[in-house]
């Protein structure tokens, strides 16, 4: 890191942080969600302040310190443009441009470079936060976000263990007795997931989340286009997971979709992984394709995948049915914000974005429906092969 | 390839040329810019004939046959597509969503797994059309459109030795007395391409051309999303000589917001490759940072260098000045289709692409111009010193 | 894989396997180390039979299939090669070029296009074995060989899930207070590897072993050149782990020769992360540097760590006493084969390479030993450290 | 770079190229091949400044510096290990291990790291020889040695301009129209190599070169392994052409072998591209395939195809007949070294490199013999079907 790049990692770990959690206070006491007119001198000081950063780091130019300092620094931009939105000093339905100039070309440049989107994506807050002396990068002190941010660094790590023990399977075919081993792996880490999500369900603030912490996630310009926020789920590990097992697939325009809009808030060695992923036999393929082999390592390891898909179903839904449903849906409607235009982060309108999210968990979960490629004949099929042999 | 895969590219390269071609026969005969109406028999066979190989295809799955047979896949889709555009038989302002739906599944799961987007890119027309029995793929028989496309890959060719003459030159500096060799050839093919482009200018004819094959660049979406069309710039080439010269800075929010948009139209080594140029020092820096140095091979590198930055600004000139000019903006003007919403193959309208690649020319050139970074300032410090010793 | 690549593949997994069984049993039953004259007809058999497979995949070309087709045709043509020279078909001394000929042709154009020695390693029995029907590769149906082929995998397999468990810490940093899951996922990874190496012990027969399993990964050569036998060792996860917690460093000469001959019996995947690894600061150099800060985090992982540090240090010493011990070094002494210049897999005669074990195991172990760059000092400088938290 | 290796690298450049320089004047002025005892003083000198450069280094650690900075490294490191053993302070049969160590570590440690052979490769001399104010790095300041290093720069340029012109013809086939003008560049570049052979022929002293400038080139360990000396063609390039133009083939163990010799003499970017190229299908390959067609622009490439296969094959024959002859041969059958085991690079004694080299040039020009793989017959048929074409 250079010493421009240090001061401005500093300034986002302590003067940026604790300006949000003014702002944020005032927010929360005063009124909820326009936040317009409040703590304007702390706002133009963030702005101010952030800037006079920026401003210096774009003039030191080039500084090649490799693909680590320029994406930890893209990060610290992204916070930045993120907070500048969620004070509404930007606002991309306002604007064709961000206003936010310098900042803007330094993202373009970075984000250029790096093989990503110019803003900051999850990987920033979860999988690569790195902490000093004990705290990781926040917007505010506000405990309900750090809650927030360690729970789903500790899913996301989870989803990623379950995602590896399913790759390092690949190359030995389902029949091989070792495999069985991986395959409680991956099981062993979606239901650390699910314990985790339960967490999460219990402590974290509906409130607090939804008025605090949420809105730094939204959707915002960088030079002319406008990107959508950051969501816990931009690492490859889930849909590795979801490919692998066989219950999503490339091939469903759905799904698709989905994979084009999230390459670039990826990292490039997340990009690179995934892709691999789409050429590559499914489990639930290949256990299809054996189905009439009777090697009792091939059923041995039949049972198990199965539990693996139900651990990842059970998942899935409760993302949907508890998360989803406590931190957002209700509050909205208690809000009377469902057709807010701004309430999501990725941009559609919630009631949108909730049929999209249970196609999703649906597909996960072989849930019983016709109108989307759900597996469930096919997962139908290998459970009564399993029941059989332990029959 | 797999055999459907192959049946498909036969009919890119044959039935759905010659319906292209018979439909442009048809416009060009009638009227010109308003398609609707004319020959919908054959419109709705190149879509059914097409959609069902797509299909197929489709339904094939994932046949992992390696990068290069995706890619030329993801071609003839795109081909297929830029057709049902290019006939109105999609209209992105008209829909929410491609109607194409087989088509858009298939581009989006190949887009995805390669790292592209999900749409024909100028390699598909240029660096990477293999000509099959002397002739290589091309939407119609028209002799314009092969002329266009042969000399578009001519010019992307020379471009492209250009700049690998330049990435040679890099790791040896400035002032290597072999580096007099590299800058040489990087002229030499600079000059090439101003060869290329004046035989283009004489030859190409304007009315087939902006009637009968730009059509065919048109954006369109594919799933969801709306992309800009290709053109023929998009190869890292000309961003590499662009970089490696100095002419243009990555710093320039102007510059990167170009290459923002640009990347995903690579192919991936290519954005690879301009990744990589993006943290390298430019030619222009270092001989800069050397001003004060009489090393003979530097002051002799330094006149060769200049000889390199005149060759590309006058190609870029006679890019706009000429190309540009005669085969887009006087047939708009004539055609009165100045303000047409649906002109250029980039999206914006007409006025405000032109000016845009101003200044890209003006960038290239190092026109005396203070309202973008142009380096006349720093070209001229480079020429005086380079006429002082040869005095 | 091409007809030809399959049909050979048969032939390992069948023909060939019963022939190397036939033969070891009369070795086994006759006499032990000499095998010489013990059927010929058979070896004979062996050598055709393969020869014919290779020269027809020899005269195929280039078929381009892929990496995963061409490193699992290395995978069998160096089982065969490997055969050879168990059988004395071959013998490296014996030779300046291997008379395998068409066999070191395939094997040094595989190798040399895969970027991997061109010989099978150990990636190609253990993590990259893929079994068919329940059945993996092997060069008899001993039992003993699909033990200690099943048990070398599943350490493997532990040691590359520890190892990717620190990796996911290193974005961190060593105070985040998530870190603390991964290290106590690296701890139980490792203290699995104890568990499946102490099985080993118990269930894998002396004589069966040293006799009919270890001769099959002898040195040989290939084409003009020498390459020591694969061991359980090659694959990037165990050396990930060295220098990741630091116990071992890259700038140790000793160590680093070490990493120097085994980079090409790793495949490429494995070459690159190792490589990445090696410019990492190690968590034990990222402890020490914060040795004066009081963050409660960073004194939790501090503990953690130290429980990670004695779970492979207590592993790599298990390896050494008493697998090496029980299964090389005690027949060896009995069969009065210590000075046999062709005992062991990597080449050097055994006392050589036991003292070469013992100092890998020491600085795993953190071994009190001032003779080579153990980190005893650091260790107990950091013990003391976490202990007066606790206390 | 870090100032220690800053001081290192000027070392290298002024005070390490002075004492060479001095020793070569006292060796060309006393006798010639045995320099024992002369300069012993200086020996020592560049013995130890070297080694107090090198434990700082060492001491240093882990600078992740990036790849290009450890390269650089890499070569310094590498110069001066070989400058030790031209000066006989070291000598491989002699020793089993360098006694060298500090900078054998660090060797080992940069090789590693980096994916290379842990010496200093060609590329440092040449096409990664970066200049500082007009003078490139050389082990003297003898005015032939600079000449043959400005020469085997260019021509190894001149290769790798021929090889990128091939490369990207692959995409286009061989009857693409534009294909005609990569093929003519292709062979205007191997028509460079052969001018500037040509001139290094004239202008280069036979006794300086093989006296002064080879011995630095010779063999030598690190740590515990010998590795050859490095040589002019340790670049992907020449092998490219041979490989694309179809003279040489992977499957022909004498080829296969080469290449595995070689592969981590390059960098790793061309250790990938080599890769890449082994699996394209030649262009003698699909010109012989497509032999029945008649297109225009195929029979039109056939013509210049085989003008490229001419001036590869001329080069190659100059390189043998010429430049070996003149200033390897004749010196060594003068001097009666011929059968000197240290005279060569690579190690093999003289008539054995020549038999191989003579081999190697044979393939290139496909010349008449049998007993190689030799493409005569290819050749013939293609030039038959060329001429009957312009009847
Ligand atoms: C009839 C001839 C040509 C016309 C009318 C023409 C027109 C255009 C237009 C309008 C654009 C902007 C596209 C957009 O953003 O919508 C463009 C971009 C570009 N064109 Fe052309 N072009 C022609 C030939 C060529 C040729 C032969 C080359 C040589 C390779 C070339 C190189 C480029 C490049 C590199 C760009 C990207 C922008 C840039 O980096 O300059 N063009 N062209
Ligand atoms: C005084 C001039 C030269 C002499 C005496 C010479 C001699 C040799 C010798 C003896 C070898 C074999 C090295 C070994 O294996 O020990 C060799 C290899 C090679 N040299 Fe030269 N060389 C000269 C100049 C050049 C130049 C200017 C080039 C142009 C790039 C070149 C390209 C090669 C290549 C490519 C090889 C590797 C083998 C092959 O692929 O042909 N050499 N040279």
């Amino acid at each position: 890191m250079t010493p421009r790049a240090e001061a401005f990692d500093n300034w986002i770990r302590r003067d940026f942080r604790d300006m949000n959690t003014a702002l944020e206070e005032r927010y929360f006491a005063e009124r909820r969600s326009d936040v317009s007119g409040v703590g304007d001198d702390i706002k133009q000081q963030l702005l101010d302040e952030g800037r006079a950063h920026i401003v210096g780091l774009l003039g030191e130019g080039n500084t090649d310190e490799g693909f680590d300092a320029g994406f930890d620094l893209l990060g610290n931009v992204g916070f930045y443009m993120a907070a500048c939105r969620r004070h509404d000093l930007t606002e991309p339905s306002r604007e064709t441009r961000s206003p936010l100039a310098e900042a803007s070309a330094l993202a373009m440049q970075l984000g250029a470079s790096l093989g990503t989107v110019p803003r900051f994506a999850s990987a920033h807050l979860e999988t690569h936060n790195r902490a000093v002396d004990g705290v990781f990068k926040s917007f505010t002190t506000l405990e309900d976000e750090g809650t927030f941010i360690a729970y789903n660094t500790r899913g996301a790590l989870a989803y990623i263990r379950a995602s590896e023990a399913l790759l390092r399977l690949l190359p030995l075919g389902v029949s091989h007795p070792v495999a069985a081993d991986l395959l409680d792996e991956a099981r062993d880490a979606l239901e650390a997931v699910y314990r985790y999500n339960e967490e999460l369900f219990q402590i974290l603030d509906v409130e607090r989340f939804f008025y605090c912490v949420r809105p730094y996630y939204k959707p915002h310009r960088v030079g002319l286009r406008e990107y959508r926020g950051a969501n816990a789920g931009d690492f490859a590990g889930i849909n590795v997971i979801d490919l692998l097992l066989g219950v999503c697939r490339a091939d469903d325009p759905y799904y698709s979709q989905l994979l084009v809009d999230k390459f670039l808030f990826m990292r490039p060695e997340d990009q690179l992984l995934l892709r691999d992923c789409m050429r590559r036999q499914s489990l639930m393929d290949a256990f299809l394709e054996h189905r009439d082999s009777d090697s009792p390592p091939l059923r041995e390891n039949l049972r198990r995948f199965l539990a693996v898909c139900d651990a990842h179903g059970k998942a899935a839904l409760q993302h949907h049915e508890q998360l989803v449903e406590k931190f957002i849906v209700q509050p909205a409607d208690e809000g009377d914000l469902v057709d807010n235009q701004q309430l999501t982060a990725s941009g559609p309108p919630l009631p949108v974005l909730l049929k999209a999210l249970r196609t999703l968990c649906d597909l996960r979960a072989g849930a019983v429906r016709d109108d989307i490629p759900s597996r469930h004949r096919d997962l139908a099929t290998l459970r009564e092969l399993a029941s059989q042999v332990s029959a």
